[in-house]
């Protein structure tokens, strides 16, 4: 048997129209197609390529466990996310094992704070690895909003929502495009550290970005402080409408 | 006569097939294909689109004004881009006058620092205006890289290479993932920046990611300083080959 291959697609932002080329035929064209989600949901990634997938097709299902129990800052909960990721590759390397082909899908771009990448840094040196790059959420939902996030000689920040909102804070102080991912539960934070540094006013909220039920308004007109975690908020020096 | 429709339309890092179903569909069902060039030289975005567009389909040019005649930092400078990008809209604007979709190739992502950009926002207020992302050229690098390039809590900063080199060394001094745009006659101020912040040995170069000439090496072994406007420099916390 000569090893397989594993590859990490990139599915883009949710619409599925939003997939290039080069992933549908990786996702045709694979043995194995493998993708993360949590129990009980659906998995993001598969929603975005299931009208690509072969009827049929081998279906590897890699469920985040339940870690809600330990605050993230717990050791115990760094341990139990690189357990699954152990287990993830392990159930990968057995179709590798058997001269299959994995594709594992990934939302956005696999590279870009994808889970993808843990099983890539396991497997890569034993197997014959291929990345394919995905149009990354924030795309997406920058371009929804028709809103110019980057020119010439500007620099783009990219903020996970879990910072310390005094981290927020002196990164939105220097006054230049900003996106902030992983809103969450983070959200009332974000919207003090953006008060704070008065940038409320240029900060727009995705939701869903590109997907059939997208929404997108002003953060300054989001009464509420209910957000998903895949959430985004784009704060543009500039806001053209 | 109903007004026409601009779409800016991302054909991703320069893979042809990086291009996603959305964006071949506009480039399909386009009245007008437009795309940006320096005189003389071929159309990158057109490139990748070349294979999608519609045998006879209507072009619409948009070279770039010779302007080396000026050092950057001149307000004359400025204006000949700001004159050229309103003769652009102007050019575009007689075909939506006349009830037509147009399409704007953009390299990578549109409002990504994309030339797309400047001729939407004299646009949008007034024709309906729709905006396909796509795949950047900084994806589809560290992609080819196989580059984890952020995770967790990263902070992903992209700078352009244009910034003085004491602001590059200040941005690289923070340790965290970096994207260096705008190389071309920066790298050797680049190289710099990266030494002096000791992070030249985790610095990636890639010329042309994703395309058949594609080259990618340590920055550390490149022992030349001759690198085109497009290449990037990926500096990663973790190098993991």
């Amino acid at each position: 048997m000569s090893p397989g291959l594993l590859i990490g697609v990139g599915v883009g932002p949710g619409d599925p129209e939003l997939v290039t080329v080069k992933a549908i035929r990786a996702i045709e064209n694979a043995d194995v197609v493998a993708h993360f989600a949590k129990a009980g949901n659906g998995s993001n990634a598969r929603a975005s390529a299931q009208r690509y997938l072969r009827p049929g097709v081998r279906e590897l299902s890699l469920l985040y466990p339940v870690t809600t129990e330990y605050p993230t800052t717990d050791p115990a909960y760094r341990a139990a996310v690189e357990r699954f990721f152990d287990d993830c590759a392990l159930a990968i390397e057995a179709h590798l094992q058997a001269g299959r082909t994995v594709a594992v899908l990934s939302e956005g771009d696999p590279l870009f704070f994808g889970s993808y990448m843990h099983v890539h840094v396991r497997l890569m040196n034993r197997f014959t690895v291929e990345v394919i790059p995905g149009v990354t959420a924030m795309s997406g939902c920058w371009s929804a909003a028709g809103l110019p996030i980057a020119q010439g000689d500007d620099v783009l920040t990219v903020l996970p929502g879990t910072l310390e909102q005094s981290e927020l804070v002196r990164r939105l102080r220097q006054n230049e495009p900003t996106v902030l991912m992983k809103i969450g539960r983070n959200l009332p934070k974000i919207r003090r550290a953006l008060l704070e540094t008065d940038r409320l006013d240029s900060a727009i909220y995705v939701e869903r970005g590109t997907m059939h039920n997208e929404r997108l308004l002003p953060l300054a007109k989001k009464l509420d402080d209910l957000a998903p975690y895949f959430a985004i908020v784009l704060v543009a020096n500039r806001w053209w409408q």
